[in-house]
């Protein structure tokens, strides 16, 4: 039943690092690596290895960064088993020279995440990745913003000029639907034919999950989830539910539950993820939910209509 | 882009009404009515009319008989639009005598939930309505429990002994998969070669608007949602969800939304419906949600792991 070049990525340090500008105690690092580990996930995300120039150490936590000492810190004593460590660098704001050569490091694969505009910066961070001895991937962003031609010369340039694993269908803006899944995730493997499709989708519409799975029927491998969906305003697919869909016996569900209740649901007091009306407009809408985020802020977080009226009338993008 | 023969359904006071003994105020009621009518949602189910014989009044609140008095009530003085008005009758906990003929009720529709095994009570009743001159659907619940042959008998013996409009593939458990959706869809069209199909599908595993929309590729025209997802348990699809899916230029969702605000939200304070790993557990495991919602009332609300443990040594169905 199951297909065994699926691989899991938990990146709730990642990806939830956009909700709280990465600021997670070290103590709760280690409880998620830990129990994805115990899972059977293939790969952790810790965090991003962004520049220190572009992003203030003094405003942002350690996991934007991610410093070899610090990922050290993070997982000593605990066995990995099978289970891989990948960072995150954003495309315009991370630097080749941050990445040591990958036996001198603790991670085993680099994500690089960014938008068709600057692909050639993601090539390059990408290659240096693999020059230095690190499996690598792709995210292509904002994918629902991303049309032909431009994204089809990108694909094309990835698949000609990188070793990269995989490419990364993004759904940032939570706007796709099954459809338009099934078409990008065709269209990628129209151009990628020695590489894998990857899917990461967010939650604005209560369609990550449901987008994960159609990614997973149309043959993608590389599937994201991050622990109770913790991310940025709505969220992603939960990587529990991922695992209850996914049939490979390797996985065990209770490391992945017990530390949802021990190291994540406590966290909803100073991070507000998940379903709410105007992350969900940002997502029929497809815009960015940063209008929606400093909605939610206000003192009319409740004027769904006014909201909605300023996003149809003044769109953020 | 629209397909005319769609109708929306927003089961909001009804189905939450499992979740609170149908103890909602009028005044909650009439908002989510006018809310309705306003939208252009094609049907409103305002609860059940159940037997009270089976429910005690003193215990269930008004809207699980919906007496012709109380529904007066509820929307007089409110312009319905083209909306129409619709209620439930249980196939096992209702009767014929309950139901008034057509043109002596605001009503328009009846639908009755039923059991495969339940099918010749749910005929008589829905026969009894178009009898009576209403309109009616038979709504097949726990269809993740019922298989061949029995459910292959049952709707051909509703094709050829009824006129109802449609019948619903209805997951009580939030456990489909949209491979099941399009399976049972085809199933349901290869019978009834005069109804429609319809989709009422629950969120233990957040897929509930997803499996609509796969339903609505499958040419399923009769949609169910409720406001914010409100109902028993993990809830529902929610209607604004759809109604942000669904082109037909006669919706408005605005109205929608603030209802939502000034009557749903509020009732978070009493009714903790939605996302929670142990409704997401019976999901995955394909159980009635009940061994959740009693865990979800104990001390040991959080313990994930025990409850997992318990389903899967001693499930509940």
């Amino acid at each position: 039943m199951f297909r065994p070049e699926i691989k899991v990525f938990d990146c709730t340090i990642r990806d939830g690092g956009l909700a709280n500008d990465s600021h997670f105690s070290l103590e709760t690092v280690r409880a998620v690596y830990e129990a994805c580990c115990r899972a059977g996930i293939d790969y952790v995300e810790l965090g991003y290895r962004n520049s220190k120039e572009m992003f203030s150490p003094d405003e942002f936590g350690l996991w934007r960064f991610c410093d070899e000492d610090d990922l050290k810190r993070a997982i000593d004593g605990i066995d990995p088993g099978q289970t891989k460590m990948c960072l995150m660098q954003d495309a315009h704001k991370a630097v080749p020279e941050d990445v040591l050569p990958c036996e001198e490091s603790v991670v085993d694969m680099i994500r690089v995440a960014t938008y068709v505009k600057d692909i050639d910066k993601a090539i390059r961070l990408a290659n240096n990745a693999t020059d230095k001895g690190y499996e690598a991937t792709i995210n292509i962003m904002s994918i629902s913003h991303e049309g032909a031609p431009f994204l089809d010369e990108a694909l094309q340039q990835i698949e000609e000029e990188t070793k990269v694993l995989a490419v990364y269908v993004v759904d940032s803006f939570g706007a796709l639907y099954s459809e338009e899944v099934q078409f990008l995730v065709a269209k990628y493997q129209q151009y990628l034919k020695t590489k894998e499709v990857g899917g990461h989708f967010h939650n604005n519409q209560q369609l990550a999950f449901a987008n994960t799975i159609e990614a997973i029927i149309r043959n993608a491998n590389f599937l994201d989830g991050t622990l109770y969906g913790l991310g940025r305003a709505a969220g992603n697919c939960p990587t529990e539910l991922l695992m209850g869909f996914l049939k490979n016996p390797k996985f065990n569900i209770e490391p992945i539950l017990d530390v949802i209740a021990r190291a994540i649901l406590p966290l909803r007091q100073s991070i507000d993820w998940g379903y709410h009306i105007p992350y969900m407009l940002t997502g029929v809408l497809d815009q960015h939910p940063r209008a929606a985020m400093a909605w939610m802020k206000g003192d009319k977080r409740q004027d769904f209509v006014e909201f909605y009226r300023k996003l149809i009338e003044d769109p953020e993008v």
